[in-house]
């Protein structure tokens, strides 16, 4: 068999969870919460279940759950939006990216990645016959050179990937880089993906998204994710928000990879944020104090921390340790440490050559957090 | 925006399902059960969200889930599977379906369809670069032309794709159409993806799986779906059954697309099938008994009632009625009637002249099969 992906293998997330798993090592590697998510939500998935419709969920999404994400996108970035035209219900982030890329880029198309990028949007592109030009960002700060980027622009260039607060280096772009990225693109076709799941647990004043950006938005397509706001990773339940047109190409394509998305789970999380309109809003803060906490904890160590300014992961430089690369000293931390983390390398094309930088995922008890940092500390 | 599938609309199934809710109809379109899954699996299910883990399942699914399957599988169709390296739990049988014809049809490849053809099957082709032949199945019996079959092969004939029991004419293929199949396909390297998620519901004396035959389930790539053989299509739980070589190159579209499946569905099934491991078995006597009371109902009815066989599908002929074409007579159907069902012209390229079919899902209730007959019966 001609394999359509041939340099694609086991994602990085699964191959250092069975690692972690195989040596028992703490999970600081793939990113998801080791704590259980709000009870009464859980409470309303299971009276969904045994209660509600098991059934088949409308194409786009409950109208309920559509709803509540515009009222969430309207309070949070003043963007008013159209339920049923412009809010997608998807089977996580993951499918409404994947959904983006399959309907827009054409064979030939050309789509500019930010490096480091998370592992599934270039096999997406590869898969619509699109070719990926690739920006690199460098740390510590990881924001784009506008002026790199304009001369990557072409005529064929049908999309920008962009994703910020950012996967997995924890850098979160300002308004001026929005601005910019419209000044850039605003002349040509060219439309942008924004992957926004960490949109709730940014650190600095204010969440930046595509949302607020008035010009850019009508070219866009904004994606997030439930499973991180609320826990819930495994609940596979994302959205797509973009105007009417874009709407209606994402949906073609959805509609034949899912169809619909978990029925139940959709009520649930309908009620939930219609009881609870607030709960998006405790996150930062939840995840700051995380990442202090872990900060803290690893200040007498010899890794060096990089600035973290969103999502749940921190950087680590472990230069002053270990001249390995970054996925054999991963392998050792694991083995030897009993401390599972991401080596930075698998995010890019061509990574930067001698950076030694490893992820690590605070979305953990602070116990879990404190015992990582004591052993990372006897490094 | 340049449109990448500008033929696709809404699917039927949307359609009449909105306008059965718009004029109070009777739904017999949109294929769903109308009645309750077995309380204990929602049991589980409600147990599994508040108790168990609610974080990203493993990529290829919950490793008791996928062995549970291969349990299955074992039981009905005597093939001994590796759970781990032969089975992947998919969001739904869309899905696999997708993702199959994504990670096997490259641009140029040809692929093989049936008509009348689930409506995901062409969309999924085209996104891939391929392009389909079809050969067209005849009422009343819809079994193929295996010579016109072999005349439609040529060495670009990367995938058939079969679906028996057949959605929507509820016909099912005899094992000599399978060894046919594999006659016919064996000196190409063509692959098979069957599409079985009627698999537990036929009415004939034993179900027909490419999983029963040696020879062509190598080549082959099998899905079915929880959806439909535990009455929760709204869970969108389905899985893939390929040899390991296939399997590796369909995880790796899988693994960008959803990355993976509902965490505590996952569980609730893979607890309930180890529980309760004959239940599987009832469904073909239940569904038999709804399909022979609508029958019954409908026999003093204008309608000539063509042979189902399997699915819970029953097709009607309508020519005694009305020489409208089968999409305005549905669309008079919903509004007139009070009966909506599905027009079988869209399942095909080119519906054959003056063919006037009708399809009735008849996952319903009784007391509502029998009312919607009873409106039936007086056109
Ligand atoms: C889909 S598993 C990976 C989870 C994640 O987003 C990450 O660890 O970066
Ligand atoms: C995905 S909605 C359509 C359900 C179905 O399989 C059918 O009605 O044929």
């Amino acid at each position: 068999i001609a394999s359509k992906l041939p340099a694609t293998g086991t994602t990085i997330f699964t191959r250092m969870s069975a690692l972690a798993a195989q040596f028992g090592a703490l999970n600081l590697s793939q990113g998801f919460p080791d704590f259980p998510p709000d009870q009464r939500l859980l409470q309303r998935a299971a009276d969904a279940v045994l209660h509600g419709n098991n059934q088949y969920a409308p194409m786009a999404g409950l109208p309920a759950l559509q709803e509540a994400i515009a009222q969430v996108v309207s309070r949070h970035y003043g963007r008013i939006l159209s339920a049923a035209q412009e809010v997608t219900v998807t089977s996580g982030a993951s499918e409404a990216i994947f959904d983006a890329i399959a309907a827009l880029v054409h064979p030939g198309d050309e789509v500019i990645l930010f490096d480091p990028a998370y592992d599934l949007y270039e096999p997406a592109v590869l898969l619509a016959g699109g070719r990926c030009k690739r920006l690199t960002l460098h740390a510590p700060d990881f924001r784009p050179d506008w002026q790199a980027f304009a001369a990557l622009l072409s005529p064929k260039t049908r999309l920008v990937l962009i994703n910020s607060p950012h996967n997995p280096t924890g850098a979160c772009w300002q308004p001026a880089d929005l601005d910019a990225l419209w000044q850039a693109i605003a002349p040509l076709d060219t439309l942008v993906l924004s992957d926004e799941v960490y949109e709730f647990i940014h650190f600095g004043e204010q969440a930046l998204s595509v949302n607020s950006h008035p010009a850019l938005r009508e070219r866009s397509l904004v994606v997030s994710s439930f499973g991180k706001s609320f826990h819930l990773t495994g609940w596979k339940l994302g959205y797509a928000i973009a105007p009417p047109a874009l709407t209606a190409e994402l949906r073609k394509v959805h509609q034949y990879v899912t169809f619909c998305t978990t029925h139940p789970l959709q009520t649930a999380i309908a009620g939930h944020l219609e009881a609870l309109p607030e709960e998006t809003f405790a996150l930062a803060d939840f995840y700051r104090a995380k990442r202090d906490r872990l900060r803290q904890a690893l200040a007498g160590s010899r890794f060096r921390l990089l600035p973290c300014q969103g999502t749940y992961f921190q950087l680590l430089d472990y230069s002053a340790i270990s001249d390995e690369d970054d996925l054999a000293f991963c392998e050792r931390l694991v083995k030897e440490v009993g401390v599972a983390a991401i080596p930075i390398s698998v995010f890019y094309e061509t990574p930067p050559a001698g950076q030694r930088l490893i992820r690590l995922c605070f979305a953990k008890e602070d116990a879990t957090l404190l015992e990582a940092a004591r052993r990372l500390c006897q490094l």
